[in-house]
């Protein structure tokens, strides 16, 4: 009935989700498109890896946030490709018609073309990825505990994280959280101080996107917590029993891949060129060259903005995408002028690496340690959706930080069969202390 | 080194708990053996099933709670068998020795002899579980949302539950507020206030354990709230489909069980008589007939207490029967005399209806109505593990009464490839609708 331009909007991540809204007031008919039910709030992802958060205090239904904005419709759907020609998108729940197309479909984790070590090391991006590596981290101290094969309990208790960027800062610190602080009075017989924590990154420095003061600020707060910080060491192999690291094989039955991310195949859908990260190169405009309906925003786009920047693929950078794009679509569609072109307004980064430590640049200024840590929990409570997700969470690192336990401790949908089973004698001795 | 007494417990539910805390000053080593790393408070998991609680609000690592319990160990273990004779218990880890063995592996669902109706209604025992059904209610109303065919439409929004105790009172009073209230304006194409909602109980009346004007009054709240009671109903047949009940076909997407338990399968291990529910019987002092080191508490127990009552399957019995066998091997342990034969104290039980209605029989009174809610919502968050959890759990019932939305309406680890595609002009009306 209605004739008003269709905007389709897939994805319904930080830079879907603020297009939607930029276009809450035009006379158009939005659709928004994901995957998922729910929006992933994933800064804080790792904390539901490391078992601090729940999934649902990180992540809310998309149809909920949008449930007020009446010219948006929501729908659970894989995209698949797009025929620019008739405008259409493809999707798993058949081809979706469109006047004007966001592609705000982000980025998955890239074993840079060893793609079998996915399921060794496996990566941060999605609600299932986090319960996931939850899961392994758990297991491997039960494991450990288990176990009497001394060998194999160092294995078990061995941490390795590939990737030295925020993320990977992010999980060794709270890995050793868990290791030296939550676990200390669980286990009998093996002492989870002892675990051992490896972050590995392939360049000369963590956080390579902050200032040099500041990585050099986490590799020294790392080592404090006793992680072991090498840089410089790519990794070459990565198997069950561990990964190989420039020359040096280290056993760990846990591997976390935080070493870098490819875009979702926008290029493909759209048959358009890519860089090596898989981004689409788009205009000024965030438009794609030869199809000026459709934009790609996010982490799936290469930005250089109209200062010459090239854009981070940042939280804050894929939500000012997404409002300049609703708002370019917004004009388009009242005959109005277009906007200038996109320019990103760098605030700040940060990347916490524990218990009152982080590492951030905030407004030009570098701050470490508690004023760090403390501007990044107040943000990042700030930036979450929903006062219900606001107020769980900081409720949670607040008993978290006074009580050095962790709320979401659980192990579930445990896939494989259960350890080999170790003969009598030694089960006994774990009964006899 | 030791050579004190091995006392082995099996499940770290209520009853095996409070088992290994009555041993706490015993002169025992006691190691708690469970399949998962956690205790679940069952009688909350229906709230995750609904969205309204996280999977970690109503769970709490076992080896947490008996930290501090120098002379627990606890195993992540599978008990698969047991070896009265040279006293060992079977596990997936291995065989473990004991001088004395508690079994508290509770219940599961009973599809009364027609197990492959598992997959089509599932049960709700496990976290696991809950996840799984709250996937699937909400995953039903997404795939209402998406389709154009009508008769499919009515199918996705019809939910059935089958049973009319606790859980299934419970179950469908959530999922009626879930369609009614939460998601009143998440959807465009659909109106979720329209899904039909369907309690099917085999007896003549719901909650048969309670008394019968509490029935009554179950049942008038619960047409309230638009919920079709069908009573004298037994399901004939369960398929993708739907389920036939009382002759009558009812095509529905979503089937929820929760119409009886079966205990777990010691009478097999112990190679014993069980009654019809699998349920071991013991003696007084709750030990079985022929093994003086062997007790079965809890829901595999039948039990029938020195007043001659049968002990119901509720959590507080399986504390107090705990509480009762901890007491008795320490007894034993120490020489001392054996305590009276076990006696079950009734403190009440409790259903939940919705918002503001529950029944509930408490110190011999009858409650109903907001009384029996608050008193229910007191009740359960004293009876939490852990000072968080209540906190959270209380935090998001204040939260959810006030918005009347649901804290975790999260769909995740979609097992199943997606809904079958449908033509492209269906689609466009999404959008133009």
């Amino acid at each position: 009935m209605s004739q008003r331009p269709i905007v389709v909007i897939a994805g319904g991540g930080f830079g879907g989700l603020e297009a939607a809204k930029a276009l809450r007031r035009a006379d158009v008919d939005v659709v928004v498109l994901d995957r998922e039910n729910h929006h992933c709030f994933q800064p804080l992802l790792y904390q539901v890896a490391t078992a601090a958060l729940s999934p649902a205090d990180v992540a809310w239904p998309i149809r909920s946030i949008l449930r007020h904005q009446a010219n948006a419709t929501v729908l659970m759907a894989e995209v698949t490709g797009v025929d620019t020609r008739a405008k259409r998108v493809l999707t798993d729940k058949g081809p979706i018609a469109y006047d004007h197309l966001v592609l705000a479909t982000g980025s998955t984790h890239s074993y840079f073309g060893h793609d079998e070590w996915a399921e060794n090391a496996p990566g941060l991006k999605r609600i299932e990825d986090a319960t996931h590596i939850r899961r392994r981290i758990l297991l491997a101290f039960e494991q450990a505990e288990a176990t009497s094969d001394e060998a194999e309990r160092r294995r078990l208790l061995n941490f390795v994280i590939v990737g030295g960027g925020p993320t990977g800062v992010e999980m060794a610190g709270a890995i050793a959280e868990i290791a030296r602080l939550t676990l200390v009075r669980d286990f009998r017989n093996i002492d989870p101080r002892k675990a051992r924590v490896v972050l590995l990154e392939a360049g000369p420095r963590l956080l390579p996107a902050l200032p040099e003061d500041l990585s050099d600020y986490a590799a020294r707060a790392l080592c404090r917590m006793d992680v072991d910080v090498l840089t410089g060491q790519a990794v070459t192999a990565c198997d069950p029993g561990g990964v190989t690291a420039g020359g040096r094989r280290i056993e760990a039955a846990t591997v976390i891949w935080a070493a870098g991310v490819v875009a979702s195949p926008v290029a493909r859908w759209l048959d358009v060129a890519a860089d090596r990260a898989g981004r689409v190169e788009v205009l000024g405009d965030l438009s794609v060259p030869g199809c000026a309906d459709v934009y790609v925003i996010g982490d799936a786009a290469r930005v250089v903005d109209a200062r010459g920047t090239l854009v981070p693929g940042l939280a804050p950078a894929a939500k000012q995408m997404g409002t300049y794009v609703g708002r370019a679509i917004a004009a388009r569609v009242a005959g109005e002028a277009p906007p200038e072109p996109f320019r990103y307004r760098d605030y700040g980064m940060f990347a916490t690496i524990g218990r009152r430590s982080a590492a951030a640049v905030f407004g030009g200024v570098h701050l470490k340690g508690l004023v760090g840590w403390l501007t990044w929990c107040v943000a990042h409570v700030y930036f979450l959706i929903g006062m219900r997700n606001r107020f769980v969470v900081a409720f949670n690192w607040l008993w978290d930080y006074v009580t050095l336990q962790r709320g979401a401790r659980l192990i579930t949908d445990v896939p494989a069969p259960a350890a080999p089973a170790v003969a009598e004698p030694e089960r006994k001795s774990v009964a006899a202390r």
